[in-house]
């Protein structure tokens, strides 16, 4: 397999290094040869290549079987203007390689659950999935300034086509099947266009679906549902700047955001990277939660290199760690020890079977 | 005074209802002369003049002193194209009152605490203010359908002024400033052109405020970090979706939404309306919270009828009848004694000072 691995910013190289760690070592209990290419992106290319998606690692990326992707941004770059800025090269890469659906699983670990800010018994049993659309809508849409009387008008367009609004659609509609759970589509069609279309196609493709339970919600309400009893969801569809807020809301209830993994897929190679941000405030330290990048890798053998059985492997081994009390900075409370970045990735590494 | 009254639909009516039972004890209480005028908004308004927003409804609200609204919408109007439908009522008042600046506050009510899906030391303490601009951004831009090949390209578009920002950015440095609490101003400048141009605004004025500490939050994180620890804020100042959004999340931290007020101000009549919907499953029940709305008309007596008194005066009240064990169906707890509506606006009117 070529693998392309792309650590970016902040804490960036550090989780990404526990992946490829975790990688080594289930390729070689496979015997599958890997090769891996590193390549540059966000603020760490706009240093090295002054632009935040070099033509290098777009190349590679697209000749890869899977990318796996730490995090890019930081303080240094945010007075960038918009398509200087290391997210450009993370929106960049995302629409270069088409992968429209992210999907961001929420688990509670039952020896985190008093990590959670959520009394338990709210949190406990939670399993479900955010299908976010990942190549459309306001990221994506024209932008422009104006100059009129006294300032400025601004614009971001939210632009959606039936075609992209269906296969996503589509998709979330599959992932409640195949997980056998209802599927709540996310929109506000009491005041969109984009999502009063949207509800017009979740509609029309449910028809094909009559053994998949599927509700509408408005994003407000899913806002509130999700601390209020998120265990009434299944596997939930949106679009793009609805899922960015709800899956990060989302991903505080089972503990930290350093436990959530990501994967996106399109047509071509999977992009799979962990949901927290490059958190430069305690980058370099060690102090970095590496098990969200470890379970993308679950996530990337699931979907890229069809080995569901190292997923799994992955999800046990993280489970074990867990359950042993092993605990990174992020998950620590009161009196737990502390296990840095290496000590944790090792832990995992010691009980993959 | 000249009040107006809009019930809207659901449970509109019953809260509404309540609101003007409070009204009348305030003003026979201060010897004030209050002249309701009724009228139809939303669905109840399409029944009846077949429009949500009529326009009798519009130059009675425009010539009051202050207007009081229920909820609009309800699933019988939810096949209607997007300007008839009830929602359309509320936008439309909102815009043609001018009412930019929503200000929802967000309070940890002692006796709920058990309510609330969050630990009680995650919310205890909790006082906040959302304050969210209302007439501009994805809910006002043009919107439009075209038709391409194969289907259709739907296009929502995100506008904001500069003077637009700047006026609700004040208004929110304001409240932070009265409240001796720091400001924080949610965007997503990684992404969107309009939030960059915020963020340029607000660090613009704050060197108006020196006085005010504040900060720049990403929506994303602000949706986990409202989860994950709500008492690190005090004032929030957002454009209209993420604001939308923040504030159904934050309305459930304190147990329920059916305990929140707003105020929507601009530079004339002010607009009152509790944060919960219509709940049309529950309508004509007299199983509605009208707390929401009986703090809302605090809220009037605070911001449009000057007298700040009748509000902590109703504040005063309400944590009485919250701590003598009062509540209403999304208050109660297991084996707790359930208040119809009548009964516990009752108690708030009997425990007025
Ligand atoms: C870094 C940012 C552009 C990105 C997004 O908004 O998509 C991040 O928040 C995410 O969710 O992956
Ligand atoms: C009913 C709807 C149009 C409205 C909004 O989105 O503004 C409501 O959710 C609110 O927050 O007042």
């Amino acid at each position: 397999y070529r693998l392309v691995l792309l650590p970016g910013d902040g804490i960036g190289p550090e989780v990404v290094q526990a992946g490829r760690r975790l990688i080594e070592a289930v390729a070689g209990a496979l015997g599958h040869e890997v090769i891996f290419e590193e390549h540059a992106i966000g603020g760490a290319a706009i240093e090295a290549f002054g632009e935040p998606l070099p033509e290098g690692t777009l190349k590679a990326a697209r000749e890869a079987d899977a990318v796996l992707l730490g995090a890019v941004g930081g303080p240094k770059w945010d007075r960038l203007g918009g398509d200087r800025r290391p997210e450009a090269g993370l929106l960049g890469i995302r629409k270069a390689l088409g992968v429209y659906a992210n999907l961001r699983p929420v688990r509670a670990y039952t020896p985190l659950l008093g990590a959670s800010p959520l009394r338990r018994e709210k949190v406990e049993g939670v399993d479900l999935l955010i299908v976010r659309e990942l190549t459309g809508g306001l990221y994506f849409g024209p932008k422009r300034r104006e100059p009129i009387d006294g300032g400025t008008r601004v614009v971001d367009e939210l632009v959606y086509t039936t075609a992209e609004i269906e296969r996503i659609v589509r998709l979330g509609f599959d992932a409640a099947r195949k997980a056998g759970k209802a599927l709540t589509s996310v929109d506000k069609a009491n005041v969109l266009e984009s999502s009063r279309h949207w509800r017009e196609v979740v509609e029309r493709v449910a028809t094909d679906y009559p053994d998949v339970a599927f509700g509408h919600m408005l994003v407000d309400n899913c806002a509130m549902q999700l601390v209020r009893s998120p265990n009434q969801f299944g596997v939930i569809v949106t679009e793009n700047m609805f899922g960015d807020i709800l899956s990060d809301e989302a991903a505080v209830l089972t503990g930290s955001i350093g436990m959530l993994p990501s994967a996106s897929l399109g047509d071509g190679p999977g992009l799979y990277e962990p949901v927290h941000g490059s958190a430069p405030d305690i980058a370099g330290q060690g102090l970095a939660n590496p098990l969200g990048t470890m379970l993308s890798v679950g996530l990337m053998y699931r979907f890229s290199l069809n080995e569901p059985r190292a997923d799994q492997a992955i999800v046990r081994a993280v489970d074990r760690v867990l359950e042993e009390g092993y605990r990174t900075a992020d998950l620590a409370g009161p009196g737990d020890r502390i296990s840095r970045t290496e000590e944790i990735t090792e832990a995992v590494l010691e009980r993959l079977e």
